[in-house]
């Protein structure tokens, strides 16, 4: 007997008839022998429809009301899927967030899981029934108000409470049947993988790979929870996400696959006095407005000026409000002007295999000059190459990387649309 | 200053525009000076959506899921209400029930209210925050879980906070503006009563007048709360509901009203042995399927034949229920057949003027008899009489006994469609 952790995302549970369908495939495990706990995440469009709400009655809604409503989308597709559950003479108890433990910061609309204590969980587990728990959703310590664990949280709960529960496996549903060694939608003959380590989907999620969250995959690694990537539409293998890339022998080592990331934006700040400190007033600046930047460059410092330019990249939504900031600071920080373009994509190669592999670099830039994409920006970490391409060139940079390192197989992936939360 | 308890019926939330003026009402009271705790019902529909929807998955769900799932609307609510109360610049925070220490039994869909430790509340009042409460909802003292109080519900959460946190006054703002002599819709003179007695109330409640649960009025009564029935669409006062019949002096004492109700059936038990015991089988086999029964009467037997018939009259929906019931014991109990009959109305006069008009019975019956409207069954309380008539005589025995009794006005009464919860 295995205890199994499964978490449904938002597109599957769309209608009644999709909710069902969970409700059989949560049952069949249950009859397979295992101890099964099931987070949902809020049905289709649910959530969105409950901000437009928020945005009709307040144009600046407070975020702890903000998680008060969100987090009942959650409540109603818990309690649906209990009862569809009982409709095939299973047993199933529902659990909000907080009675199920999932204790957080008192950070409303981003609050962070400090402690999951599953006591509810683990008794009725012990009755023989199967638990749900609602997603996205926990208790701040301090407070003891209603929080929310943001984009992608449903995943993290389910991470968190297999972690805390010590669980055999944390299944991912959606309509994703795995992690694929590009965006199928961009490259038809991606291949789905196996296996990836966690240090690879952790690179692969922060350079824009939608599967799962950064913060779900930090927390998997962290507590070592295995966790399966695969379709509720199917009963196919997905991808499993497990073990360190330590353990993976070098050669064994492989490029695990390309991502892409349409959301950035580059914000060049020109004519900087090319001495200590400068460049550190512009980074505190965007810091304190609490702007997350990604890649940097700071130019060659042009000789007859005694000046040089630094370019970062930062989630497009908050580029206005940095250009806004930079600009009104320019008399104090002394710069000669700001340069913004959201006209940018990134592509990222990742794979543990880079780190045997000397020739990956040349063959990574000789593949896109032979497609005449020009290189904007690079940066790089021990097992992953990213640039800044134009955003026109996204795709095509995309499918010529993938093509270059004959990540690609011979059918071509199924694509359902939609994501979930 | 004063602490003002205000709740809000799902039909005076039913859009954004709508929230937005309670959320106007609620900062012009709090404004005013006072300390203002608000509960609101559901929006508009939501319920029902949500009955429909567990409907499409599962045809008999759970009580304790079916908790779960429609306490999602009063979250929706309290916490759209507490943001457009932001957006006028107020400070306003909003509660589940759980949170604003709402115990209840562990009764699912109708649960009771146990106790009621509003901490939480008292503090962010003392913050001078305006608090919200989720209506309808509890806690189980036993299980932890999520309750709901049944029909009604957010009146009684209304009630109780109110008598916890020693409210001057509880408001109950919905698409009624008061409480009338009699349902508007049937008597267009009907006119709003500026004081009603617990006691009257209470009758009136229970004999089909739709204002107010009983159980709300039990709870108001049993604490001493004064309750104020209003409407959400203008500032004019309402119906107060407060003191005992007992306070009023014998010559003030005044008939309040006509009340009617047409959700009863009537079931006869035909031929029982008029012996000790019989009659108490059929109540019996009745309490052990927990149907309320309301009226009852048992004929004169007959003496050539030692046989006699019991007439009781219950919620229609369970008229079903209790004839199949009784049907399956019929050897049992021994009697000959029972007859269902659901072509039936209740209509009631109610006052407390009723104890000092000796005459009030005959006015009644002559002014029933003089419309040819035939009376099946009487039922009296020291402060009420109840007819049964003929379901297609019911409109027409209210406007004779309203007529009879002198309690019109002058003025039509405004009449608003909808109900709340």
């Amino acid at each position: 007997m295995a205890l199994v952790v499964q978490k449904y995302g938002g597109s599957s549970l769309e209608t009644a008839e999709r909710i069902r369908r969970v409700a059989e495939r949560i049952v069949e495990t249950k009859k397979a022998g295992h101890e099964v706990v099931v987070v949902c995440s809020a049905m289709g469009d649910t959530t969105d429809e409950l901000l437009d709400l928020a945005q009709q009655v307040a144009p600046a809604p407070p975020a702890r009301e903000m998680d008060m409503l969100l987090t009942a989308g959650e409540r109603i597709s818990n309690a649906l899927v209990a009862m569809a559950i009982h409709s095939l003479g299973a047993e199933a108890r529902s659990f909000t967030g907080s009675q199920a433990g999932v204790v957080t910061t008192g950070a409303h609309g981003n609050a962070r899981i400090i402690d999951v204590t599953p006591s509810r969980v683990r008794e009725a587990l012990d009755e023989g029934t199967i638990v749900l728990v609602a997603g996205f959703q926990g208790v701040s310590q301090d407070s003891k108000d209603v929080t929310t664990l943001g984009r992608g949280g449903s995943d993290t709960t389910a991470v968190a409470l297999a972690a805390a529960l010590e669980a055999d496996v944390c299944e991912i549903y959606s309509d994703v049947a795995g992690v694929y060694t590009a965006d199928p939608r961009v490259v038809p003959n991606a291949q789905k993988l196996e296996q990836v380590s966690y240090e690879e989907m952790l690179e692969l999620a922060a350079t824009g790979a939608k599967v799962l969250m950064l913060r779900c995959v930090e927390y998997a690694r962290r507590y070592n929870v295995p966790v399966h990537v695969r379709s509720s539409y199917s009963d196919k293998v997905g991808t499993y996400i497990y073990g360190s890339m330590e353990d993976i022998p070098l050669e064994k080592a492989i490029l695990t696959g390309v991502a892409h990331d349409r959301s950035e934006a580059k914000v060049t700040v020109v004519g900087i006095p090319d001495e200590p400190g400068y460049a550190a007033k512009v980074f505190r600046a965007v810091a304190d407005a609490e702007i997350n930047i990604d890649m940097v460059l700071q130019n060659v410092s042009k000789v007859e000026t005694g000046k040089t330019d630094i370019t970062f990249t930062l989630p497009r939504s908050e580029g206005a409000g940095a250009v806004e900031l930079l600009t009104k600071r320019q008399g104090d920080i002394g710069f000669s002007k700001v340069v913004y373009d959201d006209h940018i994509g990134k592509v990222s190669l990742v794979g543990a295999g880079m780190k045997s592999h000397p020739g990956v670099t040349a063959t990574f830039c000789e593949a896109l000059a032979d497609a005449g994409i020009n290189i904007d920006l690079i940066s790089t970490s021990e097992i992953r190459i990213s640039v800044l391409v134009k955003d026109t060139d996204l795709d095509e940079a995309v499918q010529v990387l993938h093509r270059a390192f004959d990540l690609g197989g011979d059918e071509v992936a199924v694509v359902h649309a939609g994501t979930g939360r």
